[in-house]
């Protein structure tokens, strides 16, 4: 029934979804497929940053590294989130002519491990991406991908819709000072819809850890609207309770 | 700075940690790594029904076989929950001759994707999981178990933990017809410490797909208890009320 497995050589790989918020949309971070100098007909898509894993390597230190390499971030959350695995996930004659031009060796079979980042694009060290042409794209809108990446991105969202439902990773994205208002464009921007206002500001509120702050807004428009920041100490301590079953 | 990747040659395997539920504690399917003639000097230890993939097998397929061969079991729940790929995880000298005999290769590494399942320990079809030696153990008590075995079946339960606080998965382990009492036993097995009585059952009567029968238990010593069961349709209806995010 089975056959033989030393005839089986599937290859390993690493692939991370790093989502950002600017305050405005969820954003993700895309690399483009750079063609080798012998391989210039290859059309230039994007494509999430990742790589197959070295010999000695675990799957979290080779997402690490695919980061720092393609990207130049270091130092962020990583969290997997699902492994793709379909014979026949990497099928684009393009796709596999490429991967087999920049990794040297013959692609039968790949199978990835996906991780999900979360950063605030705010942040100094990441206006500097810029390694390898990286660059943030609406989740919204996205580009032209290659292979899966596209199924790979949705996946990740979900898992983030998940998430968000049970873990303060939300704060992750957004800066340290932070309104309600954004708090709540960034929940709309990751689950797709919009959320009812009343609602979701005393939801907030009643969460001992977020916590108001004597400051406000600056050089806005409109009403300057209260700072909040996330007490992370706080939200450990009461954990047990805040952990609730939504029956 | 990476080895020529020609001589990383992984194997890809699939592991299954079937959680089941007898009314009292929150067991796992264990099959017994049984030697091959030529190999008797291995030790008979327990390990989680698995395999490594084969070739045109998408992972989601490799656990489903994997299942149906070692302990006859078809048709259930199956959540891919993680990946585990450290280059040491299969370091046991025993473990690897084992691997190396049963399997006719060679084995350098072995990545693999482990999956859960839900089933109703109850259920005839369950009952008869006898091939391979399939057995319930206790995941309060268990058994000296091969590879990295023990921390997958303890990521499983992580990850059980997470899913019961935002989908109605516990239903998956409880009979068809289950009593309040029931689902509290359930929670507290697998969340591993005790709930508060009052506090569970306003929860769950809260929830308008658990619907009291007009039936009550038979034959108990103590006063008999109401059953309710789950509406499905109900569940998903109303899925974006239900749905709440725990700040």
């Amino acid at each position: 029934m089975k056959e033989p497995l030393t005839s089986f050589n599937p290859h390993l790989s690493v692939d991370c979804v790093v989502f950002g918020f600017d305050g405005n949309s969820l954003k993700v971070l895309l690399v483009e497929k750079v063609a080798d100098n012998h391989a210039k007909h290859i059309p230039r898509k994007h494509k999430l940053p990742g790589d197959l894993i070295i010999r000695m390597e675990d799957l979290y230190g080779a997402a690490e590294r695919v980061l720092l390499e393609l990207t130049g971030l270091s130092n962020i959350f990583l969290k997997q989130f699902s492994v793709f695995g379909t014979p026949d996930r990497i099928s684009d004659p393009d796709d596999i002519r490429w991967l087999e031009d920049t990794s040297g060796v013959t692609i039968s079979r790949v199978v990835t491990t996906a991780y999900y980042s979360l950063i605030k694009i705010g942040k100094s060290k990441v206006k500097n991406v810029v390694k390898n042409n990286a660059s943030w794209h609406d989740v919204a809108n996205l580009p032209d991908l290659a292979f899966d990446h596209e199924e790979i991105i949705k996946e990740g969202i979900k898992s983030l819709q998940m998430a968000i439902r049970h873990e303060p990773i939300c704060f992750e994205l957004l800066p340290r000072k932070f309104t309600l208002r954004e708090t709540q464009i960034l929940y709309e921007a990751i689950l797709g819809h919009e959320l009812d206002n009343r609602n979701f500001r005393k939801k907030l509120l009643k969460a001992a850890y977020i916590e108001p702050l004597d400051e406000k807004q600056n050089g806005v428009a409109h009403k300057p609207a209260r700072f909040y920041k996330f007490n992370k100490k706080k939200y450990e301590l009461n954990r047990t309770d805040i952990l609730n079953y939504n029956f």
